[in-house]
């Protein structure tokens, strides 16, 4: 540990108490890591301290300490993101609010108040045991509710409802400065001011530390179904899910898999795969408020797939049966990573995605690598996996990137859809953002966090 | 007109032709004002040029030559704001982007790209002809899409799919140097950097000029049914929203109005109401696919408010039954107008309508004034309005908005839901937001617009 770090020690053990404030390298092993794969994982610092306050007051103490002495901090939640977005990656605090994890929920509201560190698993269990429902799922359930703020999570579930923004109604936050702000709170309706906890949301820890968040809850659990429908090739299922799309059925969920990928994820996970032909398969999640609204939507995306040449549908309707989909569908990227050098996650209009996927395989064929895409259709939320091929060096993957997301800039998209810049994106960045936007963006980061101590490496703390 | 501005105007015709810089003061009366009620409603300057760009790039020109000449801009919509967001109150420009009204429907996307001076009567129409549908109606059909924007508009449509902000997927905009940025597109997931969009979204016209906006549409035209629930007081009446919100029903839209109040407004549209008893009253509206499933929600309704007392209920189906149940609505405003002397507009929980109903009532008595009270029960908006009471000095307007204010607070509210700070609202956001919040707010203001030549008197060009 170095000299600034030795000194800072003492005075966090009297703001937390001696448990709290973690010097051991062993016990800080898991969080100087996240999802990342591998070969793209940022190289975490040397010297860390991990600490781990219990209450916003504490969390406003550290930061206004760490500004005083100039020190990094790197707030971290479940540690699953995949652009290296908490590694700490220079000298410094580790911020970690695992101990903030209390939620209350207000029916009356249909409102959940949420501490930071609390997880997405949590927050799914507490809706429940209330008798109400958080639609989207992000993911893995061990992300926590501050890191789904910080990345604006996404996910499988965003079509119908949207992605992690439209939840969020109140933010508790901490600057640098160990100010607290406190914005919106558990309204419908809020126009006092500039948004600034829109600004908030998606800014990666490099703002400001959230605390607590107001989330909106929907009324009771809908009925759900999920179809799964298999199609002889790619362009017939994109073409399926563009008209299902435009006719009056919104999904929760639209997913593109490959029948290669969903079949590995699917063996990595030991379970069985209901559908085990048609190249290109369709997952559809729909809600309704009863089981013939739901019945009837099947039969209109059934009329409208047989028009697809599509193969025999599954439907499943008990919970366990679409949990299970969800898991395989969930686990594409564990069964993955032990060969994937980066996963990309690009987001195009939902009508260039079968010409955005046209020119992935086209790439693929040119580089000779295998590039496995799926993901999100119904949003037009594409993961590009760029995976190792044996003998060969790695350094086809950068280009490989530059590539796709100079195609999808063509087609009129953005370079990441839900995972955001973290620390690997941060050049990326000017492949989408003009001068004068990525101007303002540097100054609103100097706004908040004039030192630079927040999650120092991301973006707009470094370009 | 002064001499700055006299300086100005042959350079402003040489950018945009004779023809559309108005000098002309009867010419630009209509530009003076918006719908704020007149004893509240800012004064207008008596020097203004009135300028009517074709194109983004004439905007841009527009604002560098302002900047550079410290000239303020006022960029206008539709002026049907209620909290003189848009009246020029000093010597400037007044920018109408009315001539910048091309709208292009992406059906495949389910998207339409609208020029800031269309209307929302033409994005809804648009919508229809393209077998679309736009969800939300804040209001006056006049209003224009920058506003909407600018205002972050809400409306009696918002419960089931969100205010303006959450139809806004991509922006072009004009810094005051002239600048254009660009973010966001056809794109339904994007975290790519900072969210600029966000923050200017209801920056009500302060940071820049927004003039092209992507707006998300949703597929058909669903079938709709439109309900009037009376109840014989607004405990109940409440009470039943409540529940109505709680049960698995989603309502587009969920009204509380009392008798007095939508009779009033029948009578001054010369359009007769067809519930003529129960002194609260519920108004929803219902989508759904099919009329079955419309049939099962308004069933369930009855049951609940049948727990409440409610009178005979009113189902309309036709359209024109439904859009005369929505103009009535939409003109209590106008009704009472005359004799007003302001509208408030404050959210708070949902579930604490009814204590600051009771709160205003009390109030109404103390004071020997006609407070009348109706909004958005579905997410906690009320319109509480300031009435005239003859032979009454005025003064006790701010003392009665200062108490609902501060009552609003306390109820975990804030003093505007959808018509923003505007111009007569600049100190009561102080109620509000703390001292470091308006801090980020004002330094926010200075980055965007450093000499504030845009929109000033509004709020963060003032406090």
């Amino acid at each position: 540990m170095n000299s600034s770090l030795n000194s800072i020690v003492g005075r966090l053990i009297e703001i937390l108490g001696k448990e709290w404030v973690i010097t051991d390298r062993e016990m800080m092993e898991s969080y100087l890591r996240d999802e990342t794969p591998e070969p793209m994982r940022p190289k975490p610092t040397s010297a860390a301290v991990l600490v781990k306050p219990s209450s916003t007051k504490e969390v406003s103490q550290i930061l206004k300490l760490s500004d005083e002495m100039r020190i990094p901090v790197f707030p971290v939640g479940g540690r699953t993101g995949l652009v290296g977005g908490s590694i700490p990656t220079k000298p410094g605090i580790i911020l970690s609010l695992e101990r903030m994890k209390k939620i209350s929920i207000d029916r009356d509201n249909l409102m959940a108040v949420a501490e930071a560190g609390s997880t997405l698993g949590d927050l799914i269990k507490a809706s429940e045991d209330a008798g109400l429902f958080f639609p989207p799922h992000p993911g893995d359930e061990g992300a926590q509710i501050g890191g789904l703020i910080a990345t604006n999570a996404g996910g499988v579930r965003a079509v119908k409802y949207g992605v992690i923004r439209s939840y969020v109604k109140g933010i508790e936050a901490v600057l640098p400065s160990g100010e607290i702000i406190t914005l919106g709170g558990k309204l419908l309706k809020n126009n006092t001011g500039y948004d600034l906890m829109q600004l908030i949301i998606g800014s990666e820890g490099t703002l400001c530390v959230v605390t607590k968040v107001v989330i909106k809850l929907h009324p009771k659990s809908p009925f759900t179904a999920t179809l799964i429908l298999p199609f002889p090739n790619r362009s017939e299922a994109l073409k399926c899910a563009k008209k299902i799309l435009l006719s009056d059925i919104v999904p929760l969920a639209l997913e593109y898999v490959g029948l290669k990928e969903i079949l590995m994820a699917a063996e990595h996970l030991n379970e069985e795969w209901p559908v085990q032909f048609g190249n290109a398969q369709l997952i559809i999640t729909l809600t309704g408020t009863s089981e013939d609204e739901l019945l009837s939507a099947c039969e209109k995306i059934s009329r409208i797939s047989e028009e697809h040449n599509v193969g025999e549908t599954v439907l499943a309707e008990r919970k366990e049966e679409q949990e299970k989909i969800l898991r395989v569908r969930s686990n594409i990227y564990t069964s993955l990573k032990p060969r994937m050098v980066d996963i990309l996650d690009v987001t195009v209009p939902p009508s260039n995605l079968d010409a955005l996927m046209g020119f992935v395989d086209e790439v693929s064929r040119r580089y000779g690598v295998y590039l496995p895409v799926y993901g999100h259709a119904g949003d037009g939320n594409l993961h590009i996996h760029i995976m190792q091929e044996e003998g060969k060096e790695m350094d086809y993957a950068e280009k490989v990137k530059r590539e796709v997301y100079e195609a999808c800039v063509r087609f009129g998209g953005v370079i990441t859809g839900e995972h955001g810049i973290g620390k690997i994106r941060t050049e990326d960045i000017r492949l989408v953002l003009g001068k004068k936007e990525l101007e303002l963006m540097k100054e609103i980061k100097k706004l908040f966090d004039p030192n630079n101590i927040l999650n120092p490496g991301a973006v707009f703390s470094k370009i």
